[in-house]
């Protein structure tokens, strides 16, 4: 078993330390380079680092930390099935939704790689029903809108990845369902989608693992209650994904239910049945499998030792040279893809939630710097907002770029000799050389100091394939910062004490400050 | 005219940095300090800054700083009219297209405020001619949607402040047009709208103040290919919101046209023509003037000189205290209300765009923090996303909360003895004491330091007044911190590099790591 320590206990992280500010991307970003820091990645996509601030004496220095911290040794423990969400003393298996990475993985005589994949069959066998108007409405209609009721893990990645496939879908002849999404305990949240929805040919779909967030619950008694005033039975209209203990489960309440288990954190459970039942319903199995193609290959390739074969390592040493060496305390995701409007949303969960920790795997605190604050818009709109920041601010913040050669709808228009794909791409270029190399003007407010790092994910287009492998990469990327931060990135203790604070204020069992801000808002 | 001078000149910031980590709110979060650190804002809202890391001391040295700094004189400078804006050596007047704060404002002899009354006129006769059925498509036919096409501010905060209202207006049967919103040049975005957008009834909105913005008239083409594949006349399906000396300005291309002028930026531009036209057509020119009203209102506290009066010019002390005494980078702004969806993505634009600047005012290098970096989502949302980090993580992130005691749709469930709007207030609240006070357990990952600081802006209801006033205060916020900081806070210098490197990629002449990336994304 490999030896869990903290990060500064390593010596090759001492090493990086003494590595601070080596690296002058004004002088260093040259052509070269450019064309030769790069790591494929599945699905025909690559990952760049030119403008990121390492050289091979760093490289090197990363390749010896993720060697020291055994990062290739704890993903084998994980995807094999060893207890590595200490906290909750559960294994952790989305890996296993996507495909085999190691040896069979059984937990109470399940083989656990049959179990996703029989509720991946069960939901396609569903979704296949419905759009071949098998399991139609009480009026015998087929269903054409499928809407997601949950939150957190149940709500960011499934809507994340429903926005990224729309467009192509349409495109592609694919769409076979429109998907809208019910979060907010904000009762106008629910009544504004229901408001929209036409819901006599709607299928919903409750999301909640345990079967009691109460957010979820009471949004689907408001929709319930909608149904009815609208003359329809619910239970012809909603079916559960839920944990097969849970009070949801094999209920005649729901027209089917379908399930996941503890070892899937709703962070991660895009890929389980999670986003396995809106995605098969809106575009069909075949797409949802498609994903889980893309997503099982971009695990592949986190298996390789080689930093210069495995992006997602990569991606997460040198997140932690800027996190813990630079200091920066912050980190953009900037997708230049409308389609990804939602997935720096996604992965601000995935990564805050997973890594925002202070104290490690065993409970005791560290004395670094963990998870950094992730946030970020699609450009080339972010551009036209908060880049001015990012190029002239007081902070340096590293950056995340993504983009596409190709757009998804196949619709363009050429303006000036270019179109509008072309100069999407033409500004993500011109940022990348924009913040790494900056700009001298004898006038002070228009110079720009550069040194400002960012990597490039890239790929043809954004398609089910390279959507996966783009998820993965993320997942993988933020598994390997937790080992070398040693934490246990796949709880979430830190949510628990609002909840409880919550259930007192509704009992009226407050007192102090509580109390009294209660009452300003009128609770 | 008052001193423009550096905050690390200020005898009093020199005070306040010795004060720093004076306060433990895990001890001093009482109940009368909740109850008694207030401030009455506009509209029937206040700004309760009981869980914000101040006490009678550091109150008293902010008041100290925000005289030495002469808050008051410099917004006094900018309503009448001084050339605030000095990079780019304009006024700053958005202030006047709400009110009129200080003197007339004249410009080449044109009275600035009547300018900006005369277009909400022209804007409020256009919109009632297109709802009673005067102004028409084609085919004699009543406009029934409403679509911006811009960027940056001309998409931001009209589209946050359009989401706002939308479920209100349709409570309140003031839903006239249903609006959607094109910005990226990636042309998914603008296929996405177009393919779900009844193009016959539809008016489409083009904003750009100089008439030269990329992405905008990029889309503006693409928009009118799709109406002329309908067989529609675009003239017929067209207005623009610009510059009088814009080559959009007096355009036969267009219905009508409607102007502001170069002293509004565009992240302020909101409740100009830029916000007004869409506003108007979509709720009604009654609706946006009650808007402008409630900003109006936050405006004249705004001129307040004693800070427990004047919600701005504290909230913009307190937040100098925490980037530059405590040296928090980041700060999250937390609407509990499902309408304020977007309201976080145009304050990200609003201040980084204004404050995340390395230079002051007189292009001088200033060697403290400005600006920092903006992020949010609604709660309760973000409970089950990012706020793991925000309450165990190990930086400490300020918290700006936002809730109101009424939903805006009026419907709503009772599920286990409570509203779903009792519950979204019950967590708002539960998340403040969790936050400042923390809870000891003998379980470390189980337990929460407290001492994270928020403040919470409440009020009765999200409504056009409500909601105007809750715009101008982040504006002024915004305003008085750059104020602080010295900065020119009006201009953005930092976008333009990027911009002119697009056009040496679209053009083909470039070298270097730049050629490389442009290669790599086959432009």
């Amino acid at each position: 078993m490999a030896n869990w320590e903290n990060l500064d206990t390593y010596e090759s992280y001492k090493k990086l330390l003494s590595l601070k500010g080596q690296v002058s991307l004004v002088r260093e970003l040259t052509a070269e380079r450019a064309a030769s820091y790069s790591v494929p990645m599945a699905s025909g996509m690559a990952y760049n680092y030119a403008a990121k601030e390492v050289n091979a004496q760093i490289m090197q220095v990363l390749q010896q930390l993720a060697d020291e911290a055994a990062l290739t040794e704890k993903f084998a423990e994980l995807y094999n099935g060893a207890v590595i969400n200490t906290g909750e003393q559960r294994k952790v298996l989305h890996h296993l939704a996507r495909g085999q990475l190691g040896g069979a993985v059984t937990h109470d005589g399940k083989d656990e790689r049959a179990f996703y994949v029989s509720q991946q069959q069960a939901i396609a066998r569903f979704a296949s029903e419905v759009h071949n108007g098998n399991i139609v409405n009480a009026a015998g209609e087929k269903y054409t809108t499928v809407c997601q009721i949950g939150i957190g893990g149940s709500d960011l990645g499934p809507r994340a990845l429903y926005l990224a496939l729309e467009q192509w879908a349409k495109a592609n002849g694919c769409l076979k369902m429109t998907a809208r999404f019910i979060s907010n305990v904000d009762p106008d949240d629910c009544a504004g989608v229901a408001g929209i929805t036409d819901l006599a040919h709607t299928l919903f779909i409750l999301v909640s693992k345990s079967g009691t967030t109460q957010e979820t619950l009471a949004n689907e008694l408001f929709v319930k209650s909608f149904l009815e005033k609208a003359g329809l039975d619910p239970a012809k209209h909603m079916i559960a994904v839920t944990s097969e203990t849970s009070p949801l489960a094999n209920n005649p309440a729901y027209l089917a239910s379908f399930y996941m288990d503890d070892f899937i954190g709703g962070r991660f459970s895009s890929t389980s049945a999670v986003g396995g039942a809106v995605l098969s319903l809106a575009f069909g199995a075949d797409v949802f499998d498609r994903l889980l193609q893309g997503a099982h290959a971009a695990d592949m390739t986190a298996k390789e030792t080689d930093i210069t074969k495995n992006a997602a390592m990569l991606d997460a040493l040198i997140g932690v040279y800027e996190r813990n060496v630079q200091g920066y305390p912050a980190t953009a995701v900037l997708p230049y893809s409308q389609a990804l409007s939602r997935f720096p949303a996604h992965l601000q969960q995935a990564d805050m939630e997973s890594n925002g920790k202070q104290v490690n795997r065993f409970g005791k605190p560290v004395q670094y710097a963990t998870g950094p604050v992730i946030f970020g818009e699609p450009g080339t709109n972010g551009q036209h907002s908060f880049y001015q920041l990012l190029h002239q601010g007081t902070d340096i913040v590293p950056l995340q770029f993504i983009g596409f050669k190709k757009n998804q709808s196949g619709a363009d228009i050429e303006v000036s000799g270019s179109t509008s794909q072309k100069k999407l791409c033409a500004n993500l270029a011109a940022q990348i050389a924009a913040f790494a190399l900056g700009k001298q003007d004898e006038n002070p407010n228009k110079q720009f100091p550069g040194g400002r790092p960012s990597s490039l994910i890239y790929g043809e287009e954004l398609t089910p394939e390279t959507l996966g492998t783009l998820l993965a990469h993320y997942e993988n990327k933020i598994m390997f910062q937790g080992f070398l931060w040693n934490l246990n990135s796949f709880d979430q203790e830190g949510v628990q004490l609002g909840k409880v604070l919550t259930k007192k204020v509704l009992a009226g069992e407050t007192d102090g400050a509580l109390s009294v801000y209660a009452g300003l808002l009128g609770v």
